[in-house]
């Protein structure tokens, strides 16, 4: 069973039309982009104690049906791909209780320094350990 | 010259990093929307009302500088393509003191009933005018 | 042991100065308030497939200390008044690591009817089961 | 004429009773308490510049009527109290349309230390002219 992130939408998450916002997957899978960080590499909140930060550079996604308020879903993530500080998730956003696909999508990230949003160029040197379990949490 | 929207943005759009968060992009550039609508083709409250709403069926974009707190920003928005009900946006948000670009994107949309979110099929037939004045907005 | 909602703090609730928006304050107390009608009275869903809604009429707090990315916190709710369709909350917002109380705030609302917001006047009678157990709800 | 903000309602400030989420009124009043800063005062970022942040201390207020998508709407903002550091503001968030008062409260806020968030102590003697003009702009 792969990684999975659940819980239901809020609320304020729904927009006029009763649905969510579609604007909100892109924080939905931050939610469980960041639980994914928690439990298999470490706390982005660590991550930001070490001076380095996640900078997104492009997402895109399609927005399959609907969520509504209250709706159960999960989300599954896999880290595709990930070379020197740059990396790649894809997301499927599903409906729990009907297990239609709500939206699937990619978001790009990289690796920088906290206060210059560059790329961390020395981050395999200097944490080791985070770059190697980066490398073997690559799925394809 | 072509269609701009622009504003500054607020203190609540950033995130702890500083900068608008990234799924805020999809917020500015639905802003920049609805008034591109309202000007050039028809205030989205008033299509509501007709019983047709516009639901996004794919966003994808990339982020490419931040934007920080009371930043001026303009969005250019372009309808690169409409055939029978589907309809493709392009935009880029551009910080207007520095020239740079901060988001380039793209988004898909269709029109609907409202109610049952499917694709308006008679839509040409009903709205002749609204399907002719789109057609005559597309630019390559 | 009184109820409480408890969850972490998500990265797109905080703001440049690193800590939660104030104005989300009201949206976790509205995370509270609807698992708590969930466990205590009915899913808001299904209230409102009854042709009942809740609008908030007024709601106040203080701000008391901040909340930061990822800070685990508790919120503790009662339900301080009851009379007719109006209805009354009083709420703490606590750093679950700190105890320290971050919000403390009240929010007021009514019993609607879905489509004309008006209050609820034939609730009690139609509805004489939620009406009873809220009245047993009331805390002092 | 009293100084007033005005726009109108963004599709993603609506929720699924199709009005404006009872939280986003925080976020149209301080939209209005920046504006008012940079007209009256000073731009919030030069404030920043010069290490000084303005915390909310409290907020209270009554949703008295709804705002839907695209209603024009102006705020009305004075500045009530202002002492040593501390500041007290009113606002009504009114339908530019119809009139009706949709929002009525306050909010307090403090002149803070960037980084500290504590009372900025020596503000009136490190900041003279902002201090006075502060006192200049109290309205009863």
């Amino acid at each position: 069973m792969s990684w999975e992130y659940s819980r239901r939408v809020k609320y304020y998450e729904t927009d006029r039309m009763g649905v969510v916002h579609h604007s909100n997957y892109l924080r939905l899978i931050e939610d469980a982009r960041m639980e994914w960080l928690r439990d298999n590499l470490i706390c982005y909140n660590e991550l930001e104690k070490l001076g380095v930060i996640i900078p997104a550079t492009s997402a895109f996604g399609n927005f399959l049906n609907y969520l509504r308020y209250d709706d159960p879903f999960r989300i599954t993530i896999k880290l595709i791909s990930f070379k020197g500080v740059k990396m790649r998730f894809s997301y499927q956003v599903i409906n729990t209780e009907t297990n239609e696909i709500c939206y699937e999508g990619e978001s790009s990230h990289f690796f920088a320094k906290d206060g210059d949003y560059k790329p961390y160029l020395s981050f395999r040197r200097e944490f080791p350990e985070l770059y190697n379990k980066m490398v073997s949490l690559i799925e394809n």
